[in-house]
This record gives C-alpha cells, sequence and structure tokens, in this order.
C-alpha cells in the first residue's frame, strides 16, 4: 500500500539502521552460508498441531489479520468470535463501486458513481511476488489474480518547472539517463582513471557491458541514432510498405535530467517491493476479504465497536456497542484474545495491558494518505496517448496517476487513480478539503497532465484515510528509534491478549504484514495454549 | 515474435546504417522541430474513399497481412476472393492445443498432448503498447488482452561456465551492475575527473542521483546492507511479529557479473520493442486470426497451394490445387491481387513480375527458430520459485525458459516455453532433430535450470520453422545490404500485383508489420484503380 514518498523514509531508517547495528556483517556472512536464496516468513499453510482444550478465542477486527487468526485458529479446533466494527468485512480490504456510499469523520457521505464493472481500491492495490503468506491465501481461498503494471514506459514524469512544464515520457528519461551515465563512465575508463578500480582485462569487459547497457554508440557515445532510438523509441516508428523506415527523435541532454530531477522516480521501478511481477485481484482488491468472509463470515459480528478490552487470570472480557445505534453496552467473553485494532484507533480504547504493551500502543502515529478514482468517458490514456497500465509521477499535489491494469484496449469507460498522496503537506492539505473539493483539485491538476481530463470527466470519489472513522489514518508509521523501543513490546503476548496486524510487522501498510503479524501472534498463542 | 538475438542482429544494422547514412542528423532536426512526439504509422482506421468500379481483387493468404488486406477492400467496395494454403485462418498466427496435431516437412507427425485451456503459440506470443494498428483491430474485432510480463526481476539469468553454474536472480544480476557501476562514476565524481565533462553544480546533482540510482549507501558505496537489499532484495525477508527484521544477503562482485556476461540479457528489458506494457490475447495468439476470420471467413477458401501466378493488362490468373489432394489444377482470376505468400515459399512459385520485384523476392532468407512447448505437472516455477511469468535466459541451447503470463498463482498444469531459439546453430541443431528429440533435449537442458523438470514433466511439442510447409523459415530476414537494394522493389506495385506481410515491412517477423504493409499496399491499389 506505500508509495514512494514512503519508502524514501524507511530507506533512511534503515540507512540508520544499518550504521547502528554493529553485528551486520556477521549477519551477512552467517546468511551467505545458506546461500544466496531468500528466505521468505511463509512456510507454507501454519501447522497449529496439540490440544487446544476446548479454549475459546475473541478476535477483534475482520480485516485480513483478523480474519486469518479466525480462519486457522477454528481449523485448529477453537472456539473463535470475531467482532468487527463495520457492516463488510475486510477493513483496509476495501473497493468503492457504483451503488456504494462511504461517510467519513465530519459526517460528509459520498455515493460513488462509478459504472458497473470499475472500482477503486482506497487501501491496497497490489501484490509484491514475494508475499507468500498472500499468495497463498490467494490460492487456497480461490482468489484470481491478474497482473498490476508498476511500470509503464511509456507513462509519464512530470516537474512543473522543467521542460516548460511539459510531462516526459518515462522510457526517455530512463533511457537517456543510463545512456549518458554509461558514457560518462565509458570515457573515464577509456582514459585510464579507473586503473586502480578496475582490471586491465575487466576494463574492456565493461566497455562492451556499458556500450550494451547504455545503448551506446561504437565510439561509447550516447546519442541521438538509431541505437539510442531501439531504447528510448523514434521520433517516427518502424512501419510498413514503403517510406516506412524508422526516424530517432533528439535525446535529452544530461543537465536538463539532472535539474529537473525526474531521475528520482526511476527508483520506483527497480525497488523490491515494486518489482515485476505485480498483482492484484480481478475485479477488486475486496475479493481478498470477501473470499476469506466465505469462510469465516458465520464468525463475525459486525456493527460492533469495541469500548472495552479487561483481562483476568480467567479470560477477556470486552465491551462493544453497536456502532450504528450505540446505546446499549454489549459483552464477549472468550479465554484469550487477537486484538487487530489498528493502533490510531486501539490508543483511544480503554485497553487492560501492561505499560510496556500500552505504551507501545500509544507510541505508533499513522500515516496519512488520500486517494482520489475519477470515472472518465473514455480511456483516453490508452486512446490516445498509449499508455495501458502504470503509473506517472508528478511534483503537482495529486503526486500520482496510475491507470488501470484491467480491462485494457476496451471502448467505453474508465476509472483512473487520479491522485495518490502518501505523507506530506499535500496529503493533510486534501484531506482537509471537503470530498468534492478534492475531485475538484483532482481534476485541475490531472488536466496538467492530460488535458482530455476537462472534456471526458464524469465522476470520482475520495478517501482521506485520517478521516475513515475505522482507522483513522492509513498505516503505522514507525520510526528506526520506535522501532527499537516498544515494537518487540507490541508484539509479546501481554497476559491472554497479543496484537496483530500490519503495524505489527515490518512490512507496514502491506497486507503481507499484517498475515505474517496474525501468524507469528497465534502461533505464539497456540504454544501457550497447548504448553499449559 | 524476434528474440533478442535477433534484435542483436538487427541493432548491428541500423548500426552501419546510421554510420551510411550522412543526412540523418537533418533529419533528426526536421523531426525535432516537430516536438519529441512519436509518430506511429497508424493513424486509426483506413479510408479507402472513391469509387472501385466494380474492381476484384484475389488476395493470397490468410494470415493477418491477408485478412486486413480482404477486410479493409470488402469494406471499400471490391470483389474479394482469398486463397489459402492451410485448412485454418491465421498462418503463423497460431496456437497449439490439447488435441491439434502438425506435420512438418519430412512427414513427422505430432500431436498436442496439453490440458484443456493450456496452450503454446508457436509465432507470434506478444504485443507491444506502440503497435498501434494491430492493438487497434484487436479492440475493433473484440479480441480481449491480458499483460504478457517481458521482464520478471525474479526469473534468471543462466550462464554454463559462470557461478558454478547456478543461475542467478535478474534483480541479483540487474540491481549489483547498476549499483556498481553507479559506485564507479561517484567516485570518478567526487574525484574530480569528470571535470570537463559535468559542471560543478550538476556534479552534486549526479551525486545525488546515483545515490538514489544505484542503491549506494552516504559514502556512494554500493555494498551488502540493507540499501541495496531494498532493491535487490533480502537474505531474509522482512515479515511479521516476533524475529522479523529483514537480513541483507551478500551483493556480487562487479568482475564476477563482467566475466559472467550475464549483463547482455539486460537489454532486453529495456528496448522499445520489449518494454512494458506488452499483452497477449486472452486464451492464445490465434484468438486474434480467429476474429478476423469471423469477419472474412466468407472470403477464403482453405487448402488451397498457388503454383502459378500470370497477369496482363486486364487482369491476374492464378493457378492453385488443393493443397491437401493436388490433382486437378483450379484457376481464380481478378482484377488486381494482393500477394502475401512468405517471400520463402513465392520465391519457389512461378510468378510474372518484373525482374526488379522478383531480384528483391529471392533476396530475402528466411531466418531459423524453434520453440518447444512443455506441460508439467504443476507450476513449480510459482510454487517452489516465485517465478510469474517472464523469461530466465541461459547460454545452454535452449536459449530462453519462458512461463506463462496467464493462469497466475492457479494450482494444477502448467505449460512453459522451454525453449526459444533463433537464429544461429542451436536453432538449426534443433531443426535437424526429430521432434521427440528435440522435447527430450528441452527437458534435459531446461532441468539444469530447473530441477524439477524430472519429476514433473509430462508431455511436449516442438515446432521448428524451417519445417513448418507453410513458411519455411520464422520471418524474412532482412540485411542492410538487402534493403538497400530491394526493399523499395519489393514494396511497389508491379502491373497489377502488389506484395504484402512481415517481409514488406521495417517490423520483420512483428505481426505490425504485417498489417502496416498490408495497409500501406491496399492504400496505393486503392489509389491507382480510383486515378483510372
Amino acid at each position: 500500500m506505500p508509495n514512494e514518498s514512503e519508502t524514501t523514509v524507511s530507506r533512511r531508517d534503515l540507512l540508520s539502521l544499518v550504521g547502528s547495528v554493529a553485528g551486520s556483517a556477521a549477519m551477512y556472512q552467517a546468511m551467505t552460508s545458506l546461500g544466496f536464496a531468500s528466505e521468505t516468513n511463509y512456510k507454507g499453510p501454519i501447522k497449529l498441531a496439540g490440544d487446544t482444550k476446548g479454549a475459546s478465542v475473541l478476535v477483534l477486527g475482520a480485516g485480513l489479520a483478523g480474519m486469518t487468526a479466525a480462519l486457522e485458529l477454528r481449523a485448529a479446533g477453537y472456539k473463535v468470535q470475531v467482532l468487527e466494527f463495520n457492516t463488510r468485512p475486510g477493513g483496509r480490504n476495501w473497493s468503492l463501486r457504483g451503488g456504494d456510499s462511504f461517510t467519513e469523520l465530519g459526517g460528509a457521505t459520498q455515493a460513488c458513481g462509478f459504472e458497473d464493472g470499475l472500482y477503486l481500491n482506497p487501501g491496497p492495490w497490489r501484490i509484491p511476488y514475494h508475499h507468500r503468506a498472500l499468495l497463498d491465501y490467494c490460492k487456497r481461498l480461490g482468489v484470481a489474480l491478474e497482473p498490476f503494471i508498476q511500470l509503464n514506459h511509456n507513462a509519464l514524469l512530470h516537474a512543473s518547472t522543467a521542460f516548460a512544464g511539459k510531462p516526459q515520457r518515462i522510457r526517455d528519461i530512463k533511457t537517456d539517463f543510463q545512456g549518458h551515465v554509461s558514457e560518462l563512465l565509458a570515457k573515464t575508463t577509456q582514459q585510464g582513471k579507473l586503473d586502480e578500480a578496475v582490471t586491465v582485462e575487466d576494463k574492456e569487459i565493461l566497455l562492451q557491458a556499458l556500450r550494451s547497457w547504455g545503448a551506446l554508440d561504437k565510439n561509447y557515445a550516447y546519442q541521438a541514432n538509431l541505437i539510442s532510438a531501439a531504447y528510448r523509441g523514434y521520433a517516427k516508428d518502424p512501419g510498413g510498405g514503403l517510406g516506412a523506415a524508422p526516424v530517432a527523435g533528439e535525446v535529452i541532454k544530461l543537465q536538463d535530467i539532472l535539474k529537473s530531477r525526474l531521475w528520482g522516480y526511476l527508483r520506483n521501478f527497480s525497488l523490491h517491493e515494486f518489482q515485476t511481477t505485480m498483482f492484484q485481484p480481478v475485479g477488486g482488491m475486496d475479493m481478498i476479504g470477501k473470499a476469506f468472509a466465505r469462510e469465516v463470515g458465520d464468525l463475525i459480528q459486525f456493527d460492533a465497536k469495541v469500548t472495552r478490552i479487561q483481562q483476568s487470570d480467567g479470560g477477556v472480557t470486552v465491551n462493544f456497542v453497536n456502532s450504528k445505534a450505540p446505546s446499549a453496552q454489549q459483552t464477549a467473553t472468550a479465554d484469550w484474545c487477537v486484538c487487530t485494532i489498528p493502533l490510531s484507533i486501539l490508543s483511544q480504547i480503554n485497553i487492560q495491558v501492561g505499560p510496556r504493551m500500552k505504551a507501545a500502543i500509544d507510541a505508533v502515529p499513522y500515516s496519512s494518505s488520500v486517494k482520489i478514482g475519477l470515472q472518465f468517458k473514455r480511456r483516453f490514456w490508452e486512446e490516445d496517448e498509449s499508455i495501458y497500465g502504470g503509473i506517472s509521477y508528478t511534483d503537482l499535489p495529486i503526486r500520482q496517476i496510475s491507470y488501470p491494469s484491467s480491462g485494457f484496449n476496451r471502448s467505453g469507460r474508465g476509472v483512473l487513480l487520479g491522485a495518490y498522496v502518501y505523507e506530506g503537506a499535500n496529503s493533510y492539505e486534501f484531506t482537509s478539503m471537503a470530498p468534492a473539493d478534492r475531485i475538484a483539485r483532482a481534476v485541475e491538476f490531472g488536466s496538467r497532465i492530460h488535458p482530455q481530463y476537462r472534456a471526458e470527466f464524469e465522476n470520482g470519489i475520495a478517501v482521506a484515510w485520517h478521516r475513515v472513522p475505522f482507522t483513522l489514518g492509513c498505516a503505522g508509521s514507525w520510526t528506526e528509534k520506535a522501532r527499537a523501543e516498544h515494537y518487540d513490546n507490541l508484539c509479546q503476548i501481554d497476559g491472554r491478549i497479543v496484537l496483530a496486524g500490519e503495524h505489527a510487522s515490518y512490512i507496514p501498510a502491506w497486507q503481507e504484514g499484517a498475515i505474517l503479524s496474525s501468524l507469528d501472534a497465534i502461533t505464539r498463542l497456540h504454544e501457550r495454549v497447548v504448553r499449559r
């Protein structure tokens, strides 16, 4: 779910983490002796063997963490009950379609006017290939997947102050940056300036590699010709019949790319989180939540707003009210509790846990995020601009425009993601607006990237996560300092209560984090039950 | 349809072309004044306005070029007849499924044993986003498309003599090469060795860009840490709950990457031809041929083997026999002829054209190519290795293994492309084998990349294009010299005959070339008819 600005923060944190962990070199050595293979945290379906002794578990929250716990704990023999604030399962695993309505904090209600078959995923919207647990649940629960296009070479990069405000094709910026960098290094190599770093034998291969990789000519120059055009695309494409020879376009100067800072977006296509092949469920992300609910829906009490969580040596007592008619207090009890309520909410609930867990619950702010879906009369991005899926990036407040990864090449209406703002001033600015204003602004800004917006726009819906009643924010936003101080305390079992969710993982804001956190929590809970 | 070895040849040709075309700089200037926008050769549905005067056209071949001509000429008012050698439409637009059988030159017949729903595309198998004409016909004819995954960061690169023969993840080679190159250039920059090439102001931005792009640490070093791991992947992935912190793996040394020559494959993911977003028709490439045939199937006479093509001032006369029972000569006549028969076949047919077109027909050899589809009991590449679609490259004779871009994450059987050899000695070697031997060799070689092959293999089918009776080769293989001498002569209208097909285009071996060639040919033919 996080976008790239979030990742930037995370990289900085990791950097200081590496600096502070003196023993990390030893860890690499240890891992390396096991070979290069990546070790996943998911080893296939969980096995909770042993006698549950008739124990009961109360699960708070029917998002992916809660439903994973409910599914696996029932299968292991527990008596399970789930309380869920919303009227639907899934939590942030959520899709908005025509006919849906949504009321945010402050009371503004939006009715979604999308055409049948079109949707917006306000929360998570893509699945990396290395999210093994989530993919396995999709397989086991029969959720059909299709590719999510993260990198589309023909999508756009846009800087308001560069190239006279004209968006550039990703393929041009990517190829030209790589070409110029290759030329610089090749020339340096030829001039003998790398002599210390590279052996004579390797230098010759390096030159060959730079020529291939950077689309250099025989003199190791990167310039406008049919060599670079074979990578970046042509001014006139090759065709058929007479007069069909291709023509190369100009290349962009290195200094213009550097000053534009558009190079900063290129990492979004090589980060492990966003590498090919990514997926999305066919028909909307909530197909996953619905699939879980087909298994455990009978255990879920919807519209249940938890107001108090108490525990004793004998078990757990949870008070709740009907979230739509909060008059009469109700009570649920069980031997154990798996609480997946977001920390942003949980920190406001009276919960009977020790001071260390309580401090951890209070220590994690939630990130701000806004997503805006816009419906247009036609898929002009495909028809006019040959952009099929992927993401255009801009320094305008909307930050991203993402084109749908389904319904490719079809006639008729389409919904694109007209803004995806994650943290930062723009996010708070959009959150503070009325929904209609958010949409109007998204159309206004977007029309500077795609002028077709003005004529083709029909309707939109805008979700600002800090105004979403069931999370009051997008996802747990850990700093490295907070993690060092509080993370383990958050994850430890406190008496009869254990927490789970993306906030209790090293993959915050991703569904995989929620599931892996839940599997780890119930594994430890189960061990405790069996051991007793 | 071409693979990357073909592209290598093409690049070399382009290089000499650039060198020889003195006026190309002027062309860039001319193009540049029009802006950076790429000019496609397809401007939307063709418009053949004007009086056809009741003229008739005989189209030879019901591949994509022939059926495009038939569809558009009938729509313009011509009387159209199509003669086709095969019993099915599509030509090289072809998919093999369970129950199909195929007899190659020499008489060997293969029966395809694939499970229902699985298939091999022996010919074209992917569609670039910039093939505007093909995409438009797919839209007009209702052919559903889905993404074809060309670049999968988690697929493999394999060199028999490097890394002890152990395949490497593409993401590791790609990230590590880019990281080391960035480090080299960053250090050179810091040492003041770039002073002539880059201004002081730009140097600082260049360093920032290299750090971001190359996953360098704060000292501009590329090494094993959580910064590079965020790009290349982890030795231990981040997880959920306790003990979930990620661990970085080792990076591969630059000299090891250089010596392995695995860097040579990286260009296959940035070449314009293979850039994201690519497509394939849902259910098999022949969905396109079938969609065309729904429109023009009534015009096609199947099993018609052309034996002679004559023309006079009054029209065209074509002799043909039944390709399955070649006894009685039959004759078709028309005012005009659009001939899409591959040059490999046409050069063996008595055709009455001038010496320049005849020389052109005889001047183009056809490339050699072999594709082998293998069915396995389960999709082990996904289940065991997290490889979803994309291509692994190897220096073994099979050259490529491509994983299916459909049915992702499903249980049950799967068909992958177990060999894709284009030109070169390996291609001729595979062509010379009996089909069963080709398959056995593909399984043997493939098991060195994926040991699961031995236990999971079920059956296969192997198409060697030089033994395919209707083409005797894969596609027209133009040299730059041949193009300069013959291409225009091949495309000119000769009396009442005009040629079309991928061989009459600058996009050889691609379906787009066939369609664009056909549209150009019939446009010129129609102008001549209207002008008369």
